[in-house]
Formats: C-alpha cells, sequence, structure tokens
C-alpha cells in the first residue's frame, strides 16, 4: 500500500469544539469524534489535548499514525500555511499568536501536517462535498462569533501568498465605526458579527434602553448573548430587530463589497447567525440586489451551506489530500 | 502562416484617448497610435472612431484584416466579458449602457474580438510585461479619475463569473459617506478618486473656505480640477492638503481590504493620481502597514506601474493572445 492509498485525518479547532475525523483518500468519511476545546485552560492544553484527540480517533478505528498519509488541520485566525503558523489570534481562539501547529503535531505524530484557516477550510469542503460542488468561483462567508471568509477560484482553494487571503471578516466598511478585534476599523466583523449583535444590544441596554433582553437575562444584561438578542427579536422585541437590523444591514454592504471585487457565481453563508434567516440573511441580500453591480448580480446565487459543523473537516481532509497528492481541480 | 502566427490588434478606450496598438503573438508591440475619445459626440460616434482608429493602424502597418488573430479591447466600465457588452458605464464613459462592443466590432471585421476592463487589462498588461512579471498573485489598482481594479491569481486574470470581477474602486469603506455613481455608498471611488479630491475642494470653496486655490482658478472654484488641488497642495495650501490627506486615507483604508481579502505577493498602483507619492500613496502605504493582518504585509510590495498609459493596450493584446491560444500562465 502506497502513502496515497492511506487515510488523512483532519481536524477542526474551534472555539468550543475540536472534531477529529478519519477520510479515506478520495474524501469519504470514516469516522467522526468531537472533543471540548476548553480554550480558557490555555494553548498548550488546547494543544495537548487536541493530540489526543488525533490518538483517541486512531485508536477506536484501529489505525496506527504509520499508516496515515497525513493531518490536515482547519483551525480559527490568521494562518500562514505555508509554515503552518497561528499567526495572529481570533474571537475564537483568543490567546493564539504565533502557534506553530504545523511544526508541534509534525514532530509529535512525525507525519505531514498541513494547517489552514478554518473559513478557507470551509469553503473547500463546501466546494468538494456541499453547497458549491461544480461551482468555479465562488465565496464563502461564516457568520458566527467572528466573520470569516474562504476563496475558491477556478475550483481551487484561493489562499494567497502566505495563506491568509480571504480575511472578509476584516474589510472596513464603515470608517466611522468602532475599532475591531484585529486593530482595523469598523471591519464587517465589527459591525455585522453575533458578538456584534450582543455587544450593541449590551451598550444600549447599559445606556438606560427598554427592552424584553433585560428580564430574559434577569438583569444581568452585560451576559446577553447573541442567542437572547434572535429570541427577543423573533418574538418582536423593538430593541432586539433593530440591532439585528442594523447587523444585517451591515453584512449586506460587506456582501456588495464581495459581489463587486469578485463577481463569484455562488456566495455560501455558513455559521449559526446563517439561519437567521428573515431577521437576518435576506435582508442582507436584498441589499446585495439593490447595490452590487447588476452584472455581478445575474447570475449569482447566495445560498446556505450545507455541510454545517462539519465543513471544516471536509476541507481540512480536502487540502491535506491535494497537498500531498498535489492533486486540484 | 496559421493563424496564430498572424497579429494582433489591440485597444484601450479611455476617457480622452484611444490607443490602438498592433502586437505579434508573442506580445511584442509593433506599432503604436493614439486618437482622441471626443466623449460628448456620444457613444456612436466613438465606436466609429474606433473602428477607423484600427483601420488605420492597419493600414500604416501594411497590414489587412485577414492577417489578423484577433481584436482585443480594452474599455472602461463594467464589463461583460462572456460576451463583450459593456453594461454599465464609468465615469471615463459615462452613457456606456448596455453597449454590445464585441458584437459591433467582430461583424465590422469579420475577426474575433474580445473585450475586457481597462482595469483588468492593465493587471494582465503589468503582470505579463511590466512590474508584476513572475508575480503569481498581485491586484493592480488604478487611481484615476475613477479607481478601477485588476485581479492575478496565480499567473493568470480573474475576470470572475461574467468578467466584472475587479472594480475594487467600488468597495464601500465608509457607509457613512455618499452615494457613488455606481449607486452604491462611500466607495473607494467616491472617497478617493482624483474626481473625488476636486469634488471635495470645490465644495468646501463654495461653503466659503479660504484656499489659494480660488485664485488659481480665477474665482471659478467650480471648475477646479484635480491637478490643480494637488499643485495647490504641493505649495502648501492647508485646504488642498487637507483634502489630499483625506482621499489617501480612504484609499489607505481601501488597500487595507485588498489585503486582507487576497493576500498579494504585490500590490501595483497606476493612474496618473499614483504619481501624487507623499501626498497621497506613501500615507496610504503607512496605513496598510499599520492596519492590515501581519501576515499579510509581510511579504506585500506596493509598487507603481511600469507601463504606463501603454498597460490597457498590453494587457489587451496579451488577453486576446490567451483566448486564442488557449495558453496562459
Amino acid at each position: 500500500m502506497t502513502q496515497f492509498d492511506s487515510p488523512v485525518v483532519a481536524v477542526d479547532i474551534g472555539g468550543t469544539k475540536i472534531m477529529t475525523a478519519v477520510f479515506s483518500n478520495d474524501g469519504r468519511m470514516l469516522a467522526k469524534d468531537v472533543c471540548p476545546t476548553l480554550v480558557d485552560e490555555g494553548v498548550d492544553a488546547v494543544i495537548e489535548r487536541l493530540a489526543s484527540a488525533i490518538y483517541t480517533i486512531l485508536n477506536r478505528n484501529g489505525l496506527v499514525t504509520s499508516r496515515l498519509a497525513g493531518i490536515g488541520i482547519a483551525c480559527a485566525g490568521g494562518i500562514d500555511s505555508a509554515s503552518g503558523v497561528v499567526v495572529t489570534p481570533s474571537p475564537n481562539l483568543p490567546d493564539w499568536f504565533d502557534i506553530p501547529l504545523q511544526d508541534i503535531i509534525e514532530k509529535r505524530f512525525n507525519i505531514d501536517t498541513f494547517v489552514l484557516n478554518d473559513a478557507s477550510a470551509a469553503a473547500l469542503g463546501e466546494q468538494r462535498f456541499g453547497a458549491g460542488q461544480e461551482v468555479k468561483n465562488l465565496v464563502l462567508v461564516t457568520l458566527g462569533t467572528g466573520i470569516g471568509g474562504g476563496i475558491i477560484i477556478e475550483g481551487n482553494l484561493y489562499l494567497g501568498a502566505r495563506g491568509s487571503a480571504g480575511e472578509l471578516g476584516h474589510m472596513t466598511v464603515d470608517e466611522g465605526g468602532p475599532v475591531c478585534g484585529c486593530g482595523n476599523i469598523g471591519c464587517l466583523e465589527v459591525m455585522a458579527s453575533g458578538r456584534a449583535v450582543a455587544r450593541e444590544a449590551i451598550r444600549r441596554l447599559v445606556q438606560g434602553e427598554k427592552s424584553s433582553l433585560t428580564e430574559m437575562a434577569d438583569g444581568k444584561v452585560e451576559s446577553i448573548t447573541t442567542e437572547q438578542v434572535a429570541a427577543a427579536a423573533a418574538a418582536g422585541d423593538s430593541l432586539a430587530l433593530y440591532v439585528l437590523s442594523r447587523a444585517s444591514h451591515y453584512l449586506g454592504v460587506g456582501l456588495v463589497n464581495i459581489v463587486n471585487a469578485f463577481n463569484p457565481e455562488m456566495i455560501i453563508l455558513g455559521g449559526g447567525m446563517a439561519e437567521l434567516d428573515s431577521l437576518y440573511v435576506e435582508p442582507a441580500k436584498k441589499l446585495v440586489i439593490e447595490r452590487a453591480f447588476s452584472i455581478s448580480t445575474r447570475n449569482l446565487s447566495i445560498v446556505t451551506a450545507q455541510l454545517g459543523n462539519e465543513a471544516g473537516v471536509y476541507g481540512a481532509a480536502a487540502y491535506a489530500i491535494e497537498q500531498i497528492t498535489g492533486r486540484t481541480a
């Protein structure tokens, strides 16, 4: 059996869960496992848990490391894919500065390891196995605590010079807006993400605005979550409705920028916020039709991701397989 | 002699000049000619002049249409490259709505004709023959009356689903900004272009602000040009300096968006405004270093275009040759 005939392990490290999976070299998922990330225990502990998770899924499936072709890791944050270093943190993994993840895992397992941004991985996963199959040019936007992006050009993942292309949540859409966690001003993420929704609701409640959210949170308005804002909006709360519609408006502005820059055939929306259809996604889609170049909206479809929270491991597996075999679209 | 051995004619239609050139099929410029566009005479007259310019350069060089392999046309505006239609106008060709340029020229000359956006053409020209040779991933931004963009991915021109990718001047950078000519709000073009500079200076002068520009324009402040603002700024006029620095700031914001989205190895700045180095380009470059993802700025170079106003015909020639031969990078 050649190395190419061997399976790969794919990992997706998020803010709450680490998902591991074993894939055949033609991209079929053979096994899947999930464990908590426990970010608060620190970077070293998370990496230890990640390594254990890889050993565990191998053991459970009767595999040994020497049979693996490689390991693909999708990770939140600004990733230098050329070196496999997590250079800058994301809201989900806030302390991950300059973590040489590829190096650590390669040394630990003595297997070729490939690291890419989780939203880029999701884009590749959705193109190979999900909503974007057969689509040549597409952009995936993950709408969660933060906002990430992944770009497919001519059927292949586009990572740019160092692997950090696709940071579409960190395009300034309002130069008059607040400072983003990335240091830039008025980014799409700071205007339209789940965290932005919760923060704006909290800011208004602290200033004394009235809302059913205060009761929903037992008066602890500082701990109000995006989910609570969405629930209050669905029940007709006017503050919650306003906050969500504001975020939706900025999402639309960001999508217009993506459409005008990329003229994609498809935009795939993933992440938890993508499920807030009428309150968040639909008004943003309308703004795209109103404001983007008409040539670029004519054949555009904006769809919901199909692979759910498995998009990252599917993409990490495809990335590892394509890096090992040199085969792309 | 096969068709592939035959030369191509390349055309660049701008707001003031139509440039025509003959290229060998390996991309050497054999002859060049320039005539005025005279936009005010209307679309039909400009197309008539364009056709005459093609006949003229063929005649002068002893060529007949039957010897040509094809015609490549770089044109301002939102171009559907798949059909060769100028769908939406640009500031330079303001009345060009739904003009089937490819069809008109193909029927006139009975030769395969290929139409692309002028900034996309400039990007391809600079990558094949100018500042971006050997660079795999680059973005070109034209800084003139309007702001355009062209994208090179893995050595090839990226045009998107319909050919309208790269409208980087029409990304919203300030949702609180004015309406852009394209209908979108606070676009990079409406905040940072040559026209934006002149308009902002005029607005302030009309409101009664003091400036040496009033004298420079003999009191006719409504007709003040970008060049006059630049000259006044170079001479230390504080209103002109402020207006240029504001535009430069927004240029920086736009470049940050491009860097975070594309992680290019190189950004090439073309167009007349790219020559305003210390007053416009340099502060924008500083903002990129301050605000963009550090991974994406580490190996980034921001350079000036090398082919000047010939970038468009070089790119139009390369595009036609590559469309005819099917050969790309």
